[in-house]
């Protein structure tokens, strides 16, 4: 871990800035394996999935029986978890659903914004050791509350071409009906082009490794939207002297588990406990099942002392962390001046892990500074807000003129055109 | 025109189809710019616009002299124009403003989004022969409500380095105060990397032509956002027998003065209208001053004959138009079965020029069929809604253990620390 101590702010760009991530030099390979998809559909995902996933598909689709199977496979502890953590999500997107108002901008003149569900969304759940069936809660829970009539999940299977039960019990309980075992770049061509069994999609959903993200990059170029740019995950945390130690170690690491190029900063006013929260990391590093991968993460790690807590959330404002622990004693008034970050966990009880499974909130968020511009997965990601207006005769008599004359202006004669025979008629 | 009669479904797809967009034949050119930008700031700025806008440029933006001379040589019904437009313009918008509700997911578990405005916004505006200074109200206007604390305006000067008075009284009526001389790659550029005298953006907004397109769709890939991937322009019209022939005809003529690539597609129920229509648009032509665009882009339009107007709504459904016009007696019924568009014009009165510049609707929308996925530029646009989280000791006993079940079956062990802790110091 690195420890810097009042940093200059001429120094702060080291600070917060990011490893650069160029998936360029993955094109040639994503490229090639898209093209491959978008010409010979479900022969070519049969090829991949052989060739990366090691499985030998008959059905590309994940069969009713095998969904079935999967809710006696897992065990009632998960199954009531999932249901709590999806109840939450669940309440949380409901609230907000976007009703549009009617507003009269001028007499006779009548504008609104109608949400409507982006009618085919495609959702992307890796695989591997661990299964993020969390992630099928956090983008088909949104897609069903927004009302998009078809949603599609791509996953990969097992060497024995089975899907993990634990995400089957997830699309259950989050209503999604169409999985199909497939992963990787061939999941996200699948998507974006359409096969014989595979729906062509809008917009695709999720997280993924390099490849996978190379491959979402590529396809928006062209043919479906994607949720946004994605890159390691991190976290901030910030702490003052009264912070509990464990629980900002704890946070610290169990970002730090995610994987090797995850980012860690520590955000303190206080000496002692930077000191403190770097002996209690050590300990706690220990046990976790995870170390090599967590203790990689923490030589790239940032624990960073500042003079008050305002100087703290003006570092972390210039971070912009995909997640934001305020752990200090004033962080109500802290959570007032965060203006880049992509979810906020205020006070001691609200640890990032809380956030990631079950609180409500998305846990698809902003990562690499990208929260400068973007926001995380929510109901608006799945909408789209289509405007509408109406005009009557006295709304041609208010507008009408200027209309007229900006067309004029800009030399669109047809523009203007289009206008004064409105106008006329009114006559 | 070609004319299409009761075409069979599975013949729409030919009907709705764009001509393939491909900008990465201008990769080479526009990076070559784009690196030049990154390494010597304004002083590549100043060679390019040497170069393509053939303007020797000692100062690189605006001054208050200029700004305040462009007031004194612009006409008393433009300025007033522009006002009545941006009144409009700005009422709409500030109806869009969002207050987030905090919501208890369940005893103890608090969530809710906050909207923060984008720190930094960039606006382009194209030059050339008809400057677009109603883009300046559509982009500036919500910019300035949403509270974005720097916004940079980058547009080409003329060849004695000069900006067009209208896109600086647009400015000055919207609030914006900063305004460069830069246009084409190189304002994408300066506004994506910054350089000493332009500061680097979060996210690019604003139209241009096939190399402005091709930067923003670069620089958007690793260095900011950007606000909607772009096409030419388009409208589709939908009438039955009883639309006005004039009106219709002048709103795909409108339409079609944009540019020859523009798209334009009138749906009907009415052969006799189909007719009308047909003729009206060649009297109407020869009277406009860009005739020769119009008739260029009519090659490529498309009148379409239709059984009744629930087939005209699926296939402009189907088309996803950027604009598009309900002129049918039942205009009501239809707007409410859009699932694809960019904005919607309702009945005999509102022209797509009512929307282009005054009655308060935003003209950023999305072309070339990406309203499929993406919407217009709003309010939202400017902003992230950033989500926040607060947990009680009761937050930690309602879903505490559901978090460590997830956790644990995620085997991700440091998250389920995490939340264990805080358990545990509950007991």
């Amino acid at each position: 871990m690195k420890i810097i101590k009042y940093p200059q702010k001429d120094s702060w760009e080291g600070i917060v800035r990011r490893p650069h991530l160029d998936l360029s030099q993955l094109n040639a390979t994503v490229n090639g394996v898209l093209s491959d998809i978008k010409e010979n559909g479900d022969k070519a995902v049969r090829k991949y999935e052989e060739k990366f996933d090691h499985a030998s598909l008959d059905e590309i689709e994940v069969t009713t029986e095998e969904k079935e199977e999967a809710m006696s496979l897992i065990s009632k502890e998960l199954y009531d978890s999932l249901v709590i953590a999806h109840n939450n999500i669940a309440k949380f997107h409901e609230s907000q659903k976007f009703d549009g108002k009617k507003i009269v901008t001028v007499n006779g003149v009548t504008c609104w914004q109608k949400s409507v569900p982006i009618q085919k969304v495609g959702l992307y759940i890796p695989g591997g050791t661990a299964p993020l069936f969390s992630t099928v809660l956090m983008l088909a829970t949104p897609a069903k509350i927004a009302g998009c009539p078809e949603i599609v999940l791509c996953t990969p299977p097992d060497k024995e071409g089975r899907v993990n039960p634990a995400i089957l019990a997830a699309a259950k309980i989050a209503g999604v009906e169409r999985i199909f075992k497939i992963g990787g770049v061939q999941a996200i061509g699948a998507m974006a082009y359409g096969t014989e069994s595979v729906p062509k999609v809008y917009k695709i959903f999720g997280p993924g490794n390099q490849y996978v993200m190379a491959a979402k990059q590529q396809v928006s170029l062209h043919d479906v939207a994607i949720d946004m740019p994605a890159g390691p995950s991190e976290v901030c945390v910030i702490a003052d002297e009264d912070s509990n130690v464990e629980f900002v170690a704890a946070d610290l690491l169990s970002q730090a588990e995610h994987g090797v190029d995850s980012q860690v900063i520590l955000i303190t006013t206080s000496e002692s406990m930077l000191d403190a929260v770097s002996k209690e990391i050590e300990l706690q590093l220990k046990k976790l099942p995870r170390r090599e991968i967590a203790a990689k993460t923490l030589e790239n790690s940032k624990l960073v002392l500042v003079h008050d807590t305002d100087e703290a959330i003006e570092l972390s404002n210039s971070y912009a962390p995909e997640h934001l622990i305020i752990a200090t004693k004033d962080y109500e008034q802290l959570s007032e001046k965060v203006v880049n970050a992509g979810s906020v966990f205020l006070g001691k009880y609200a640890c990032e892990s809380a956030g990631d499974y079950a609180s409500g909130t998305n846990h698809t968020l902003p990562t690499h500074r990208y929260a400068l511009a973007y926001n995380g997965v929510n109901l608006d990601s799945y909408n789209r807000k289509i405007t509408f207006q109406y005009l009557t005769e006295d709304g041609i008599r208010s507008i009408g003129q200027a209309v007229v004359t900006m067309a004029e202006n800009e030399q669109l004669e047809g523009h203007a055109n289009a206008m004064r025979l409105r106008m006329d008629s009114l006559k």
